[in-house]
């Protein structure tokens, strides 16, 4: 594939800007690569690793000439970042985002943009319990989702090439509204994180469950949920706070759900468990013929063993 | 390793039961095995893969003269099935089960067996979301947990046969009493199963976010509870009727729980938020330092892609 932008800038430089980054290289999307991170740290080790082809002290050197600028940080701070950069942005450069949450981000983000520069929300649905600029690869996007969230007045051209740059990525790629978008993702990611998050919590509190028990017979079910519930704080506290009301929603359906299983296993209803059960069984299918995860026992994880 | 029974009987043949049977040909830990299932399909299905030295038409036939015979059938059967074989059972033979809840089962059982023979409970904490006579493999209990539940009149000599035995299948083998054994798998296994069904069951109800879309964009987070959510139905029905008490009370705190974590989002309160999932991440952490499970980003699904 050749080059779609000539100088591409990844403010943040966690899982998915090095992800981006190695991806962008596997298929020379790019004529440079520039990183930024406001941990010294982080910029020492993406030194370190080789992560992008020039990592920048300063915000304003890293997007600077840049005609794609991406936002990697967490979805609390998009509007802070967007403005401390804005200022150096290149004319007619393209500012895209891989935030979890749109409506908010566009909100935070737009006001702080200059009118000469297009905003182009995106969303990869990728990532791992993993962390921080080692924990990337090329592979993460590969044959997963990225939404973009363009606004009603997009340059459509930008918008095609943003896309372009996406599949080069490995991702497939499709277009949304934010509204939709948010609720979409409270159904598929976010209400589940906050309930894993919840399920390992009260595991752990049990006192008569000791620790090194929950741990130690911690077979499919909740093994399952503390992977989920290792993701990043930080990026999680962001989403449920920037993405409230959907969650909320998803989460009131869910309680409502639970108390009726609840009651079925109280009331010994049996057969309202079975139809519950089958049901869900059904859905499970449905992705694994979409293509969206391995139908390999337990993840393939027995056979590896 | 050698032969530790000259025969065992498998009564039911699903993703337990098989793996059991490949497992003991590993390592050649029985003379011969003999294989039961209701269903005639099943049965069929089992001769044509060469699942057990011999399927027999009867339970009578595949008990007769076993030294050990493991029932294999869903906990709310496990009673009927015992009073089905105990007249056709070997003087001093060890009977035992890998029923996921041991309190009622050892209810159920126990007062249905002759009393020249030995009950040890049994539970290995392994499984994946497929069922059924094919689903079966040898390394499914390698590096498990199987958990013996002996009664206080249970002979040592007897407890200690099945517990090798349990050891050539792969797994690491605890005893643990009947009524703790159901406290632990109701926060390990049961109340995180329940609520993967929940959520499942909520997103496909959710009727803005059509189907297709659940399935196409569920990643991380939505796509582990359906895996888990399509786990055996009428399985995970009888679990919970037999372990009520104590998967309620795990629900019942879940509940409190997740009702705090909501009231966190609805009132903006981050650091709530944060202090939590930085609890949770550490867990994970335990969990994969006591080698249960694997390290590798997303259980490796993302590197073989």
């Amino acid at each position: 594939m050749s080059v779609i932008y000539n100088r591409v800038a990844l403010i943040g430089l966690g899982l998915i800007a090095s992800s981006m980054f190695w991806a962008i290289k596997r298929r020379g999307l790019a004529g440079e690569v520039t990183g930024y991170a406001r941990s010294v740290e982080t910029r020492n080790t993406a030194r370190r690793i080789a992560l992008c082809d020039r990592v920048c002290d300063t915000i304003a050197e890293a997007v600077e000439g840049a005609d794609l600028v991406v936002l990697c940080v967490p979805v609390g701070v998009m509007g802070a970042v967007a403005k401390e950069m804005a200022p150096y942005l290149a004319n007619d450069a393209t500012i895209s985002d891989v935030g979890s949450v749109k409506r908010e981000v566009i909100a935070a983000v737009k006001p702080n943009l200059p009118n000469n520069v297009h905003f182009i929300p995106a969303h990869p649905l990728a990532g791992t319990e993993h962390s921080g600029p080692e924990s990337g690869f090329a592979e993460l996007f590969d044959n997963r989702w990225c939404l973009l969230v363009p606004g009603p007045d997009s340059d459509s051209t930008v918008t095609a090439r943003l896309l372009q740059f996406w599949e080069g990525l490995g991702a497939n790629v499709e277009e949304m509204d934010a509204d939709h978008h948010d609720l979409v993702l409270a159904v598929t990611s976010h209400a589940p994180h906050l309930i894993a998050y919840t399920m390992v919590g009260v595991a752990d509190d049990l006192r008569r469950v000791t620790d090194s028990e929950v741990i130690k017979y911690s077979a499919a079910g909740f093994r399952d949920f503390t992977r989920i519930a290792a993701s990043d704080p930080t990026m999680w506290r962001d989403v449920f706070l920037n993405n409230k009301e959907a969650t909320l929603e998803v989460l009131g359906r869910f309680t409502e759900e639970l108390f009726a299983l609840q009651r079925a296993i109280r009331t010994e209803d049996g057969d309202h468990l079975h139809d519950y059960f089958s049901r869900t069984r059904a859905i499970r299918r449905g992705i694994i013929e979409a293509g969206q995860d391995t139908d390999a026992p337990d993840f393939g994880r027995g056979a590896k063993r």
